[in-house]
């Protein structure tokens, strides 16, 4: 039986995206059971629609809500009892397994951060996500936004996390594939702190590609692209619009005369497909990674299906037992590190 | 009457590739003139097969090439005859008011940078690119990989090479709206030479719109992005990655079944109109900002059609007297900017 707490006042609509989201899930997975936190009475009431799985529900009240434009100094000092802290704070306890919410995430990190902690040997928890890439292949980038500027021995850090993480939810691919996004494939290129990356990678027992670019995200022969936060942000969101921005073209192409919406008709089933193969929901769900207790941000406007994938991806992470198997790997990176330098 | 000298041995094809589009563009547009660099006995007879345009193109005999591999030291000491070197030494002399070539980008750089010098006011030229967004809308984006690490008057200088090159060939527009790339639109966002960048804008007289995020790129509401190079570069290689992955996983749900291959062949108008509209042989041909001197580097790997539109572009460029309108446009710029310093 695994457990997940839920925030079920964040996002931009809040209980009326996760309660039935968490319904839909619960029905899914027979063996799973929820704590919603937030507000008792309305999520009472909200709850009333599915009876069939009222009973594997426990509710916390939560009389805050930490706002999407809140600062994450803010939501630490003033909302210790927000919907958001409370979720956390059961994994903390034991209570549940895993933390999902669609709150804003600087105040999302931070709350994370100072309730469970960062594992030991990781000096900041980055964010992760799961990305499309070529014949149904997925490639974990990281970070995603949780650290603007890097040190090297953070972005290896990120590399060791990255690639157990890989390990643990895809162990019938027999370890991860780790490359580092750059400007060029050479040892010499990019910004200082990614060429000493590149060589403490290259001297780790990780299974280091080398250097990747921009466009090798989706080729499907890398499994984990390690970049700072600032970089691998503007990536993410890049592609989001790129995605966005072509689906349009296409629309605006079957749109374009009476013979182009016949074959758009006719199209309509693959076109279907293409749409459901990249719909972004089935991606929602950002791994904070680092903490001493699993925890998925979920885009904050998304609708209940997508909180639902946000849902499976902390149950996938739990079931995996991936937060023991990336302590025990950053521990063995570590000592190989050291052995490394002790020898040399 | 143009002149637009063209690096006929450039690429990694060559002059199969240059020669037929040389020609092409010719006939496309019969006030231009082109003086073609590269082994004298073989563009000869390569331009046996187009005697119509053969009198409007002069030949500069060049004994030496520049690999695709070499490095931009080697070419700038060993290859002072070479295809690359003796094109932009066309616009040098004032012989040609552009140079165009498809070699190695960093040979080019240096090499352009080393005999062109760079514009009084400019530490360092940048690489810029127009990238299709929504509406038809042309989103000028830079740099795209001259330069790893920018302080922020360098960003500045992009800022406003981008903003008057933008201007100059899109006058219709009444004016560039300049955007800093970055992970979010408040001013504390970023790394610390994107927030001091974002102060030198705000308090410039450009129309600087803030930051804007990677999915802005192809909204339409922004003409010019600023990136340092390392960034810019990442981001560009991202976009070809995602537009290569995505028209695959178009082709795989049309090829999915018997049903959806029918409606594929009724969907064939539309797809063709849709391949055109983002076929990145049109989006070929950046543009080295910041030099004494019009340079259009081609993609190594272009065809003919690919190739004849670097043509296309910088020939846009000097018919819209572009570079004098940058020159003219730094100088105010930073007499603003020593004037508001003056001020304060």
């Amino acid at each position: 039986m695994t457990t997940i707490a839920v925030d079920a006042m964040g996002g931009d609509i809040g209980l009326d995206v996760t309660v039935p989201a968490a319904a839909a899930f619960l029905r899914q997975h027979p063996e799973t059971r929820l704590i919603l936190t937030g507000d008792e009475a309305r999520l009472d009431a909200a709850l009333s629609a599915h009876a069939d799985v009222r009973p594997r529900i426990t509710l916390v009240h939560a009389a805050q809500v930490v706002e999407m434009d809140e600062s994450p100094q803010n939501a630490l000092k003033n909302k210790k009892q927000s919907s958001m802290r409370l979720a956390i704070e059961q994994v903390k306890s034991g209570a549940a397994q895993a933390a999902v919410s669609a709150g804003n995430t600087g105040a999302l990190m931070a709350t994370a951060r100072f309730v469970l902690k960062t594992l030991p040997g990781i000096d900041r928890p980055a964010i992760a996500k799961f990305l499309p890439a070529a014949n149904g292949h997925l490639t974990l980038v990281l970070d995603l936004g949780a650290n603007t500027d890097c040190t090297p021995e953070q972005l290896f850090q990120f590399a060791v996390m990255g690639s157990e993480l890989f390990g643990a939810l895809h162990p019938e691919r027999g370890g991860a594939r780790v490359g580092l996004l750059n400007i060029g494939t050479e040892a010499i290129k990019g910004t200082e702190a990614v060429r000493e990356t590149f060589a403490l990678l290259q001297n780790s027992r990780l299974n280091f590609i080398g250097n990747i670019e921009g466009n090798e995200i989706f080729g499907g022969a890398v499994d984990v692209v390690v970049a700072d936060g600032f970089v691998g942000n503007i990536v993410l969101k890049t592609i989001e619009g790129a995605v966005k921005f072509i689906g349009g073209e296409i629309k605006a192409e079957f749109n374009r005369s009476p013979l182009t919406k016949l074959g758009g008709i006719a199209a309509l089933p693959a076109l279907k497909g293409f749409k459901q193969r990249l719909d972004p929901r089935r991606f929602n769900g950002a791994i904070f990674l680092g903490l001493r207790g699993i925890v998925v941000k979920s885009h904050g406007g998304t609708d209940a299906t997508g909180f639902a994938y946000a849902l499976e991806e902390a149950l996938h992470e739990a079931k995996a037992d991936s937060l023991n198997k990336i302590q025990a790997g950053i521990a063995r990176r570590l000592n190989e590190t050291a052995a490394t330098e002790a020898a040399a």
